[in-house]
């Protein structure tokens, strides 16, 4: 039985390390080396080469080392074993930080307050609205979007949320499908996406959605917080709606093309923050020791945990 | 009975036309005009000049305009009567909301995010640490204070507070007095203070108080946030401890001169950020419409709220 570490973009020696910390019993190998394919019994991956998992003849199942798992759906060769997600409670909460302070960022004026720092200006606004008077709506209501979303209340925003599916959530205003969509776009000042990225939702951030946003609220325009996937946005229209003021500011985390190209007029617009893709990192710790954990119960016969429904794609 | 306003820095019109509107049988007249002083029974005052609420003799009461009443204590002629401060709970919402923006932006580190994007750098941070494991303290527990309190509690900081008088807060670790005082520095990663000003707490944030906060933390050094009353800071402390390293960023709201000076080192110190004393400003309706009710209270023969101790100037 052994684990295999397939992916791109991170250094996986450090992943061997932790696993094989955790796991002294398990060999542990890693794509591009020479291994027995019939041993491979769990494979741990990010966005692993299209292919490279086809022929493990004993595979039990996939593990994604992050929260989402579209890159692993983007393999059309991808075994047909159960796949398990990350679900990391220390994740959870670092995306609500992020939320809630952008947010805040746009509640509070930063991007004024620090152009009139640069310029050494001196000027405050009697009207600043509080945030009961800013109503953010939240796309994707898992538990990342439920868990900002209760944060974002006791902070003092008007939060409502919306999802493909209907969900009754205690003390939440929540839409659902594309009859609620419209609605829920007519009472949002500020558009929180955490969906995740499937073929339904793949450019779900467009000009018509844009459109849809209030102009009427307390902030004096919409604003746009994606730190779900950058496939779920169309940058172009990101742009032309800043130009149009349908959207008057937007915080970006991820990106259509990762790293964001260094020619992006993303960086360098006035009305946009970037991050690089950095709103819910696990640490590689806490991640390597829940993915042991169900190795360990797979070998219990236990059953496996926050297993993905590929109709769904999450 | 009249209503005397007393303001400097703020325009007094638009106060006049509030009070009337609220206290349309009450005739309202405002410092610098003419007025009959032995028909004055009320004042509002914003930093009334010095000495010019002597010689009211049928003066009840003092309101001020603002959360603060150092400004009305700063005044040796002050005359005897009861002073009312604004309790608006919608101004400690406001304030709670700057100080989990803030404490946040240190957190998550949003000064070098910026940085890079001006840079078009995408480089994240695999070890950045969660709000669990960074401690913020709170000096000054009072309505401000324990609302924060319980809001970073909430995103999911570790949060202790300080006060000069110990008191006893659920869920919240609390240290008082000069005794508890270096406990509480030597535990705190990002100072939060929220203290009045009065002769005690002057100048407190200085050198020697920065110099026992915690350099050992998952930030890598101490950050403050002055959101209280800029005599409570010496600024030149302040430059000197970023420029030591024992000060690793600030977020200033307040100064010693308001508005800072346009050739304050503050205004362009990459460490700092500065904001125009705004973290938490009431509505002027509804601050107009709480010393309305107070007045009316008096009037009804009840007694006055939020009625300030003058021994211990708050």
């Amino acid at each position: 039985m052994t684990l295999l570490i397939a992916m791109t973009g991170w250094h996986v020696e450090d992943w061997r390390q932790r696993f094989q910390a955790l796991l002294p019993e398990l060999p542990v190998v890693v794509l591009g080396e020479p291994f027995d394919r019939r041993a491979v019994h769990y494979v741990a991956s990010w966005k692993h080469p299209e292919g490279s998992l086809a022929g493990l003849p004993n595979l039990d199942a996939i593990f994604s080392l992050g929260a989402g798992v579209d890159h692993l759906f983007a393999d059309s060769r991808l075994p047909d074993v159960p796949i398990a997600r990350v679900v990391d409670p220390d994740l959870t909460n670092r995306m609500s930080e992020y939320i809630v302070l952008h947010c805040l960022m746009h509640l509070r004026q930063q991007r004024r307050y620090d152009r009139q720092q640069r310029e050494a200006v001196w000027d405050d606004d009697r009207h600043q609205p509080a945030a009961r008077s800013v109503r953010i709506g939240i796309m994707g209501l898992g538990e990342l979007g439920l868990d900002a979303a209760r944060k974002l209340q006791m902070v003092g925003f008007d939060v409502a949320g919306w999802s493909r599916s209907p969900k009754d959530v205690d003390g939440l205003q929540s839409f659902a499908g594309e009859d609620g969509l419209v609605t829920f776009l007519a009472r949002t000042d500020i558009l929180v996406c955490l969906l995740p990225l499937t073929t339904d939702t793949r450019g779900v951030l467009n000009a018509w959605l844009f459109s849809g946003l209030a102009q009427d609220g307390r902030l004096g325009g919409a604003f746009l917080i994606n730190a779900g996937r950058g496939g779920l946005q169309v940058e172009a229209d990101i742009l032309a709606a800043l130009a149009a003021g349908t959207l008057k500011g937007a915080t970006l985390d991820v990106f259509e093309t990762e790293p964001l190209p260094s020619d992006s007029p993303l960086w360098n617009h006035p009305a946009v923050t970037v991050t690089p893709h950095n709103a819910a990192m696990s640490e590689p710790e806490a991640v390597a020791g829940l993915i042991a954990a169900q190795i360990r119960r797979l070998q219990a016969g236990e059953p496996l945990e926050h297993v993905v429904d590929p109709a769904k794609g999450y």
